[in-house]
């Protein structure tokens, strides 16, 4: 079983990192590979971020699906492309907000979401719209650390630690997800400090990609998701014509 | 890792139908001990049977915790006695429902499920509304065969598969969600002959909980799951007092 | 006309209490038995104890249906078992939050309940989903006391007063509902001392049940409701098979 | 106890067959007075009707408070006026399409509407939406017999029993609720046509209103429903300046 | 092109106000005329103003049609008489809460009101569940200053400034709605003091209309809009009888 | 005042096409410039597409900032990129789908959309929920003509016109949106026949744009919409590092 984890913030220590949560959690004979697209921006910490991450995103999983993968991991908390991505994929493909979101209903009865910038908020909130059922995220909250210095911040233990406290209050809710793929270190400590349960959206994804293909659950073809319609593409993006998927 | 999956239907040959299903999922080192409660009706077919099913699960989760177990699974597609049983364990509570819908929405844009009897068809919806978000549900159906003929009944996979390709017509779905834990055995016929995800809520759930004790998720003691308070009871359920955790 | 009102909590002091104040507002002519099931919890604080609360309920239904009582009100806030007893009851069987939240909708533009433990809030919240139209209930709030307490402890008056007046405030709330059968009798006292309707569920929930009996309102056996299929029932519940009524 | 039961249709005839039905529900020892706004439209089939019999409505409910009413029922299924006469009145005022709903959802799982003209459906699922939780009301159907000819045209029963019928099977309801307070007089035969319970808004919210007096509960004076501030008013409705509660 | 102003305030200096604002960002060959109803209240401060000043506002939207406007707006924030005004006329009927809704979801991520009147926020909320998609109104201020005050009183500017600060701050909004046409003069000076967009919606709602009647849109009249059936109405409003366009 | 109406769809005759419709509207004095991008898909008709196309959309936006255009059309029925090119753009941006959706709730009481290939209908549904209220939307249907055949497929003219009369008596709603950039050539005949409101995003988005340029509502950079954070980018979209806005 292959597992591809793509993580769209082009920068390669962070997809390093990734892919060692990862595998942490995957189970024997599964082959995780976490890919960095060679396309987009170093870090998505906006919807302009985002747009411009999905096609290296895309040509990756495209890539994917030629080489073998079984099931696909979007590993950025917007969750970007992720519908076309199940177009392209034949396998089942889980984005990180996808999958924490998923686990923290089950964990208990309202979550709320520690993240980096406040202005990606809007955007986890309308991914909890599209996830959970109504009133299951109790609230955003932004540590204001950019993506991209998760690594190295020395201050960002003691700060998530102090704001997902802060959320447990203030919102009522009883389990923290972490709103960044770059947070994913910080999560069995966190927990173990707040003594609630903390979801990582890397390893809960990756598990629930595995879960999916062992139980042969693969992404329905049978409309909006079937394979798009071949056509022309101009541009710097002419390279995908070819590669989309033959109807 | 010990998952324990307790059937609330109080009918062995039910219970030893949905082992076989979830050992075959289950991980390496998995150990999944089906059991079957000592008191409760012969199978759920209405609240009422329901309400009479939980307290036989109850013990069986307060038995679970005193041998080791790691995690639950309900086997009903009612989820009866979710909410208690999470207040009772440490570990993971999954309901093959609130499985079955989850990785239903990882599948396709929108599920249908198909159940047994019509008079339970308002208790999908409700859990469809507490576990799946707005809109993700675009059905259910009834095929009207008894639990406990799904085992005897040699119409149950023709009968099954023909509702499940009207659900998808009628309903615009792309996904089917079999609501019943005895309909486990016809899971990958009906996906094979109506080409969509069919999803079995019994492996779901099983995977899930695997997947949520790898990952050291518990049950969420901040505040509403907590152990409940110890108290008198009385009549024939005094032993639960005593098996109550201690606060 | 016999209404037989039902306190899940076995604690007989306080069905006195309760059966005094559904007495105090039925009508003339009309019965009202109040009865302590013979199985279940001393008070109701978790689901835990509401599962378990429920086959002591049914039975004092079963019981009721024999002995010709046109219907029943459920004197819990947390409404346990109202479906199952509604498929057993040919009348009206109606919980108290429910008729409490009714009324609060009818007297203002937005109701904040005040309840026993802060555990039990989510169940209100989610029975407000269930009953009220969206936004309705504005604000649940716990005083931490004990429901056994209340009848005792001489603070009960004046800390739910305050949280009341706290709650019309930071809600921007008009109307309270107080969240447990054993505040009745504080109902008037509060309403006078705040300035604003203050809704109890008991008496609300027996004017509604003699109100449906007057209209010739029945319990709809249409689909859900019908009554429950006959089964075998195994262990300590074994009476209640035979409880069950004919199909 | 008096209880005033405001018909905005200024037909007299129709107020007085409204006026029969409250009374064969009402409690002995209460006064219930049906009255006609002195202007206003002799049926109201549109918003436009709607609209232009508020003012004779309020008139009477400030006549009501002047005289000593405890309580008021708006008899015109879509609820006119209602939030402006609870500025007015100090009791409580309940609209018939209101107290229809909330009994509806205490008598099943879920209603459908059997109203007058098409043209009025989307008012009454507006109300639905104010008054039920989501889902609560499947439809709304129109038998398009004018309201002023439910008197007299002999096959209002057979066509609203056929429409009824339709109702609860493309639905899947199990509860008929009368859009129109001319249709009182076929309840009771329409539920025994159909063998579910059938509800009439009239006696339903004249009991409602008895009982929220019986309660002690008023309408919240603590804000939005605060007597209107008094100010100047021109033209034909100058009267009403005088008539308005002083702040 | 004719489109009229209606303020159903029936104070004339405030229909003067009222008419500058729209005249100013009305494209050339636009007729606009605003109009006072000759019956009414001075203000519109409660549910109870706002169904005494519809029929005047009808009144005006019948002129209307006789002397050939093209379209209407609705120049009270509680946008009271909207849906009859649309039975009745012909082209397009906007209210001002409506197009400053609008135009508030156009301009950023989610918006709060801040409005004259306490009292009147549940309208304002009413409103915004009827126009704006869940979540986009994320909260209501008011600034607690009459109607007729707002020309007058030299405060209006710094309060409503100040209010729409915190709101921003409070409520995690990026967008201001003033909530009352007498605010309209404030809006460009607000907007420069706080930095983001604020809306009035006298002029959104002028420009609203006039791009409807540029599309060509008019009131559909193929259902609920139909023209309202004639009929005999009584009192003080008879004259509204003849007034009704012919079915 | 100039207008930029992109049309992500890299089909130069279709762009032509809407061009002269946002002209044949816009008022005297404005410019409007449609756009083809250099890159992305000849039409789209997938997630994949949309993903591939809002690349080069933000680039024709990027440059409008360069050249001083002061609101944007996004010509697509998917509205691909819309909350990306508010971050980059300074003055009001708005999707043809907004638009229509916008404007056909101030036409009537429900909308159904009339779209190009059923593939699609998820998305428009999507749209729906973040732009108009719950409900408005009443359905969606595809007349299964692929986007760049409506130009030159003779049977485009009636097939929409029976799906739209189709669409009004099966949703029971009163206005249709045409849900294709390339179907606003069709717009008036549609209407005249079908005798509602029919409307198109392409128009209704261009007096949308003018409108609030007019009354000087730019897009909100308080938060989410602020310019995006200035980042290294890889790969073929290097480009676009260059031309990110500074912060």
């Amino acid at each position: 079983m292959r597992i591809r984890v793509i993580n769209p913030n082009t920068t390669a220590s962070m997809t390093t990192l990734i892919e060692a949560s990862a595998r942490a959690v995957a189970g024997p004979g599964v082959v995780v590979e976490a890919v960095t697209p060679a396309m987009g921006p170093a870090s998505i910490e906006s919807h302009y971020d985002e747009a411009l991450a999905v096609p290296g995103l895309l040509a990756e999983v495209i890539a994917g699906e030629r080489s073998g993968a079984d099931g696909y991991v979007i590993a950025c908390f917007g969750d970007p492309g992720l519908d076309a991505a199940r177009e392209v994929a034949a396998g089942p493909v889980v984005g990180i907000a996808e999958a924490a979101m998923h686990a923290a209903t089950l964990a208990g009865r309202g979550f709320s979401v520690v993240t980096t910038l406040g202005r990606t908020a809007g955007r986890a909130r309308d991914l909890a719209g599209r996830y959970a059922p109504a009133g299951a995220c109790k609230g955003v909250h932004a540590c204001e650390i950019p993506v991209l210095e998760l690594e190295s911040d020395p201050t960002v233990l003691p700060r998530v630690t102090a704001l997902a406290r802060h959320a447990l209050e203030s919102d009522g809710s009883d389990v923290i997800v972490l709103g960044c793929a770059g947070m994913a270190a910080f999560c069995a400590e966190v927990s173990q400090r707040i003594g609630v349960p903390v979801i990582d959206g890397v390893t809960a994804a990756t598990l629930l990609v595995q879960s999916l293909i062992t139980l042969g659950v693969r992404t329905s073809k049978h409309d909006e998701y079937a394979p798009p319609p071949a056509k022309p593409y101009t541009g710097a993006l002419t390279a995908f014509g070819a590669a989309t998927p033959p109807d």
